[in-house]
């Protein structure tokens, strides 16, 4: 763990990212000494503090640091935060703020290798997201939303929980980007009012584009998910699970989701 | 400055206060060696910690750290912040998390005595606040929509920001709550939807219902707010500010908001 390029495990109490959530973060996957896709994470940290007005530290300085923790930890979930720093009492971002970044590790999680393969058995959540277009897509640290729907279930064999917004559209899995394919056409929802705009979404687009195969953004609900002909969720720890079950229905073939998987394997950073 | 009642202003990289914004916060105001209301922040923090499943340190054993905080700071700003603690990566909450518990002390504001007899002036907020029933009215850790609201203006002559909501309801201020008189009767937004339900918000309306002016709840726009004859802020630190102008609107007496203060001054805890 690195606190400001230290090792370290602890944060002042004054922290804005404490006491306000007011901050970013970014999930990697280390595998074999090389942390996936790193350049489009830093991509996205970066502009997600631009929107917030945080001044990321730069890109040099993070890899350096991600060098240092890979060549410790080959395999693992490296967690990066930056938050606003310390600053006077009060919610204004006070001006010239150092920003805190840190660096966490833990180790892979264990899945069962039939999720990818077979697909998974998800929870639709009964906690609606809120609608706020200020916040849509940042990876920020109020993440209340997610905490109360992790709640929601169990059950071990549950892989993850599907989040509609209040007005009921289909936004994405708890920590997970959506995607569903209706008559041989990918879809992913609207992320501009809810939702966090992943790394691996991104990606997905991507290689579908490359395989002329465009991916559309729209807005859709329950009914039409239920409808689709295939569904997946996509993150950038467990890479692509094609869905299997949700409430009574079921999927049991997932060629698209598979083709995906593999361009996936084969896309370049 | 303690955390889990030890000396100390640092907390784990891990507590999900700072991954996730899981936690609730207190903000009170200590003069001549008491805390104010107390009492009534200790019920609110604990029927926080309630709605999001946190185990709240018994009143007895944060009574006992307060006193020590208060022999010691005798007149300032208390904050006190109870978050779910650590726990394995995600967002589920771990079963049987012990909470952290940490308090700070800063210095008194020092506001312009004018603010609280001639009034202050206003600043309307772009920033609209989302619709979360589920965490409405809960002075949560999730605070980037009052960081964003409060980055709005940089005069010091703006005392406050005041709130809509998406739809257009007058929720409250960015770090206030908000009351408003018109024909004599006494009004606060309905917080069922967004917004934090205060101390210094309950108190008034106790204190109004006890001098037989009872206070209504009730949804209102901005059209309304600004033919209100009379417009006030609460909250725990400043205690009540009456609103003197807030765009092309001015408001020169503030006879009930000058009542309510007397009120106020006199209840008890």
């Amino acid at each position: 763990m690195l606190v400001n390029g230290e090792p370290g495990k602890l944060i002042s109490i004054r922290d804005r990212g404490l006491l306000y959530g007011d901050g970013v973060f970014r999930t990697l996957r280390a595998t074999r000494g090389k942390a996936q896709h790193w350049p489009l994470h830093y991509q996205k940290i970066q502009s997600d503090c631009k929107v917030l007005g945080i001044d990321c530290p730069d890109f040099a300085l993070l890899t350096a640091e991600l060098d240092g923790l890979l060549a410790a930890h080959p395999d693992g979930v490296l967690k990066l935060i930056v938050t606003r720093g310390e600053g006077a009492r009060g919610y204004a971002p006070p001006s010239g703020a150092a920003a805190t970044h840190l660096w966490d590790v833990s180790p892979l999680p264990d899945y069962p290798a039939g999720w990818a393969t077979d697909g998974i058995k998800v929870h639709l959540c009964e906690l609606r997201l809120s609608q706020q277009p200020r916040l849509a897509g940042i990876k920020h640290l109020n993440r209340l939303e997610n905490v109360l729907a992790a709640a929601e279930w169990n059950d071990a064999s549950i892989a993850e929980g599907i989040l509609l917004d209040i007005p009921g559209n289909v936004i994405a899995g708890t920590r997970s980007n959506l995607f569903m394919v209706r008559d041989g056409e990918l879809l992913t929802p609207d992320l501009s009012r809810c939702g966090v705009a992943g790394v691996q979404r991104a990606r997905v687009m991507e290689c579908a584009a490359t395989h002329n195969a465009p991916c559309r953004v729209a807005q859709f609900g329950l009914e039409q998910l239920l409808a689709a002909d295939e569904v997946f969720l996509v993150n950038s720890v467990f890479g692509l699970w094609p869905v299997r079950e949700l409430q009574q229905r079921s999927w049991n073939r997932h060629p698209i989701s598979r083709q995906i998987q593999e361009w996936l394997s084969h896309a370049s950073d």
